[in-house]
């Protein structure tokens, strides 16, 4: 009997779960078919369904531990959720929300306060910082295409850049849309769309390198589902080192430019602030301009001492999980030693051009603030000697110093000293050749000037010869 | 008795088809290993042979629909299919023919008919109709190594181009020799070895895009034997935008030259007209030139609205899987509009270097045809200003349309709008430097003049002086 | 009872064997735990424990063949045969001792011996071999993070080279440490982080190839496992030409600087002469230097016709794996070919800047042995026309050299041939404008001298008519 009731009591039990799964099952089923939206989009956008529903936020089930927020009546997150609630036609398309930050904020809240404490959140300060940038038409600087194709990431106030409705996202840099995977997030090519190319090539830096080797033979069969405080990885990706335990306030010792103040070497100090001068933050007199409002603005330079050396012992914990704190150590420094030569060569290029502009060789652009050579106008420069310093600045100091801490020789040495060597070498044989111009230039006016008085001088010997043989034969005659 | 009858009838059936799988086993296996290729090949090329039989047409059992075109009397598809019968010990090895499409057709006819639509049949056409390379030696432009390493992918007729024997086919620049695969034919490296480098980065564009990086990271996984159609794949691959549905008739909306005509824009068609100059398809009066026969056989612009709206409509519709319909309109028109202002920098070089010659501070080589520059010489182009304008039009206006299409804004900014502008600063300061460079030139021989007549003006003074005091004394001596 | 004696006999053997392991086991993992270094370091620096642990020679129970050499009196490979057993402290670590490849050749002698006949144990010496090298500072040449970040990998012995106390070995460059795997070694990653870039790009040349893009899509799914002799893959990597058989000793036919001698082809040696004047091995008039001493020692050149002959053999069995041997030849003596044209252009660039020597317009920097250009300052070139030729030599000659044998047009024609004759065209255009301004000056001279004379002209001219005059009137008043 005993035995009997147990086994009454388990059929009791598995059908009593058996039905409650059941149950749950048709609810998240009817739910999620209940969303108008996916009904419609599986056919007219399908893959965007598929993406979604791929994803943990349209798993059915998984529900929003805010669940009153849930739009629309739905206990499940949908696309109302981000989107609102307005959409119900292909005529009214343009009532669909575009999600930002805040719209992420009402579920992941301590990941956005770290994004809006790092840099990520500044870029759009950016896009109109750079004096060249505003003299760009709208496709090559906007949205979707241009600078602003990266640069969106960054929160967008009230900055007067003209916006695309489509694509101005931030979260979704990383986590791509429609599926907001953290796996995905986590593996070093999350960075790479916008940390490539021409000035912030740290993708292939990183993917040449030992460490991105080691990822690039071994990474498929790690394991992304852990939590990066996990670090479950036997080489770095762009996360371990610079999202260290997943926190999203990305920022590091040099910044975008690598300037720090103060800079307790003199000699240092005095190369930092002739670039200083060449990026307009300091006036040819040395005087801080608004421009620093906006690198302060925009952190892309370190301002005490303690925000850079909190930075720098934050990487030395990372690089010290895999080597002895001595050897980080001495790598780092080796990195910093690196930028105060570049420094040196930068330095020396800027204070050659600035002297045609002090010699008058060099006229000031009228939309310029001094006679000074401004790196920030990039390909606006006004003479190929001045883009020659752009590239010098923007292309290869960067090259430079972010090869020497992305532990790639080929790119520190040869994609940045070396053409900052040769970049040298043209600007100080232009800025000679300019004063040789402008001395034959004077030379050919005076040269010039002997022609007609030469001229003159036959004239006149001549009629004077005339004149005075005519006067001697008057008089003798 | 039934039961017995049924099994017994049961063992006879499984008996019968053992029988008959051994059969038709032992007669694959005979005629793999009856093919006197294989077994001489397994010593001396064995990774052709592993590749052959690794791949769909060599595995045992795969018979050709059209089995009567067996070649050697096989049943089996074998070497001899495609390289002929004629060929039978290592004395006689030019005998194996080299397969073309055709060889292919006879199996794959519907296949190498849409492949004979597209641009990749006609990619051999390039390999003359460009002036500057029939002036390069053999090994560079021919077969196997240079230009013809991936143009050899196009039909071969009478083109007098030399060929090489080897590595001349067209169908295996896909899909490899000797595996033939389906499965490799539709991954995006499959298009990398030619669609790579200086004026046709699409790989790099594409690998680093967000498109890119979602195959990156997630390729490995995607089921590659399903056929286009199905589009299995959460990102897009090349094939997926560029041979929708496996369609092998590949063509884009703006070819390769990113011309179309006619051009609604006219402000827009003023920039294309000077671009037609400079590519020589108009000449310096705006009339059509020979060249434009070669534009339309190769099919590198699109010449009527209808074609071009065509394929815009398709891409609209890859699009349109993953994204709005208006976010694809935006997104595309937007890359239009930047050709547009890429198009009006490339213009005004064009006119700044024609001017010269118009001016003749150029002057016409002798195997142009007119005084005007030609951007398709390349870099045989005669002077440094238009070694410049070639690589603003061919490397650089290249990389600003095509980054803007293959969602790449570092592209299309920093290593292709960026460099233009460089370009353009550095071709209008040296139009200015050969103008005031034959200005000077001209005061210098003015100058120089100036030498001997004022030597003339001393002797002649000093003459009549001496000739009048001679006189003087003499008549009042 | 035969039976029953049986079963107790195996129980007997099974219990017997089942204490030995289990005691093999507890030996093994005591030994492992004994290590003090493994006990502190698991938690100073988890990840190099976890990598060695994770390696061949740190799993417990792979013990060394050579055993009586274990160090600290342990029976297990351990942190102590390479770092010996004077670090016992955080305060010692400097008595860590940084292993070098006679530590590995302790158990892997047969390797060390191959590596140390290869050009991979020259590396080093190319470090003060080269005239600019030694003109930079440390931090750009030493040995973490400029060119020592590769060469490194060199033999390290009195070469007057600073080097760093860390990331100086050699074995380690492809055996990454701690795990030391021969399976990662086996990839061509391996082969990435140092032949990649400026000038050595092969991993950019091979990836983009048609046999990186095979390994690009399935080396995922090889056997990495498998002796390199055993070639398991379906298309070459790095190690499979470079170093095959698994042969450590690495040297190609043509070498660093795709040179050899005696050279049959007259009109090749011709130009290959003057690219030894260029790069200084020999001097203006032809004569041996010993820089030819420092070009034998380190191997970067063939001096005997057997040399090259022997590795070109040793190439054409490889390609004969997959391709026929006709095709195999033809293949490697068109990349021959194309060394000879791009010979053409770097003599013509150099003796275009011999000529200026020669003539007095360029003049010998003080730390030149000649007055002729030199190759190797690299970027500390003196004048730009020079800087244009040490690009052309060291960028893109090897580019088209390199790209040619890497089955790789697009590098060896767009960024190899197109970029030399771009640069020739500059060096052409730049040494006429150097003779031309030379002209001008000296016209320029003579024209300004006019200046006083005319001058002259016209006092004497004046001075001589009134003098006259007044003669005149004297006379005759």
């Amino acid at each position: 009997m005993r035995s009997e009731n147990i086994i009454s009591n388990k059929i009791l039990i598995v059908t009593f779960l058996t039905t409650l799964l059941f149950l749950i099952g048709i609810t998240t089923q009817v739910v999620a078919e209940e969303s108008p939206c996916i009904a419609c989009h599986k056919t007219i956008t399908p893959k965007i369904v598929d993406a979604f529903q791929s994803g943990a936020m349209g798993t059915p089930g998984i529900q929003n531990p805010t669940a009153s927020k849930m739009a629309g009546g739905l206990s499940q997150i949908s696309c109302e959720n981000c989107h609102g609630l307005e959409h119900n036609s292909a005529a009214d398309f343009t009532k669909a929300k575009m999600p930002t930050p805040d719209t992420c904020d009402a579920c992941h809240a301590p990941k956005v306060v770290e994004f809006n404490e790092g840099k990520h959140a500044l870029a759009w300060i950016a896009m109109n910082a750079m004096p060249g940038t505003t003299h760009q038409a709208k496709p090559i600087i906007g949205g979707q295409k241009g600078c602003g194709g990266c640069h969106k990431m960054g929160s967008k106030n009230k900055t007067g850049i003209p916006e695309y409705r489509y694509g101005m996202g931030s979260c979704d840099s990383c986590h791509t849309r429609h599926k907001f995977s953290t796996a995905e997030a986590r593996r070093p090519e999350a960075c790479l769309p916008c940390h490539m190319g021409f000035n912030h090539p740290q993708w292939e830096m990183y993917s040449t390198s030992k460490h991105g080797v080691i990822y690039a033979m071994q990474g498929d069969t790690w394991d992304w589902n852990k939590h990066l405080s996990e670090n479950p990885y036997p080489a770095p990706t762009c996360q371990i080192c610079h999202m260290t335990n997943g926190n999203h306030k990305v920022i590091t010792s040099w910044g975008f430019l690598a300037v720090r103040l103060p800079e307790p070497d003199s000699e240092w100090m005095s190369y930092r602030t002739i670039i200083l001068k060449g990026t307009g933050v300091l006036d040819p007199d040395g005087k801080p301009t608004a421009r620093l409002d906006v690198v302060k603005a925009g952190k892309v330079a370190r301002l005490t001492a303690e925000e850079w050396q909190a930075q720098r012992e934050a990487m030395l914990k990372v690089c010290g999980q895999c080597h002895s704190a001595n050897y980080a150590k001495q790598n780092l420094e080796n990195a910093d030693a690196i930028i105060k030569q570049a420094d040196a060569l930068m330095a020396e290029g800027i204070s050659t051009v600035a002297e045609l502009y002090k010699d008058g060789l060099l006229s000031k652009p009228k939309d310029y603030a001094y006679a000074y050579p401004d790196l920030l106008t990039f390909y606006e420069a006004p003479s190929p000697i001045e883009q020659e310093l752009y590239g010098m600045f923007l292309e290869h100091r960067m090259r430079t110093f972010q090869g020497a801490f992305h532990m790639n020789p080929d790119y520190m040495h040869w994609y940045g000293w070396a053409p900052m060597k040769t970049s040298l070498n043209f600007i100080k044989d232009e800025a000679k050749k300019i004063r040789e111009g402008a001395a034959i230039e004077t030379r050919v006016k005076q040269a010039a000037a002997a022609y007609p008085l030469s001229i003159a001088a036959i004239v006149i010997g001549a009629i004077s010869a005339i004149v005075v043989a005519i006067l001697v034969g008057r008089k003798t005659g």
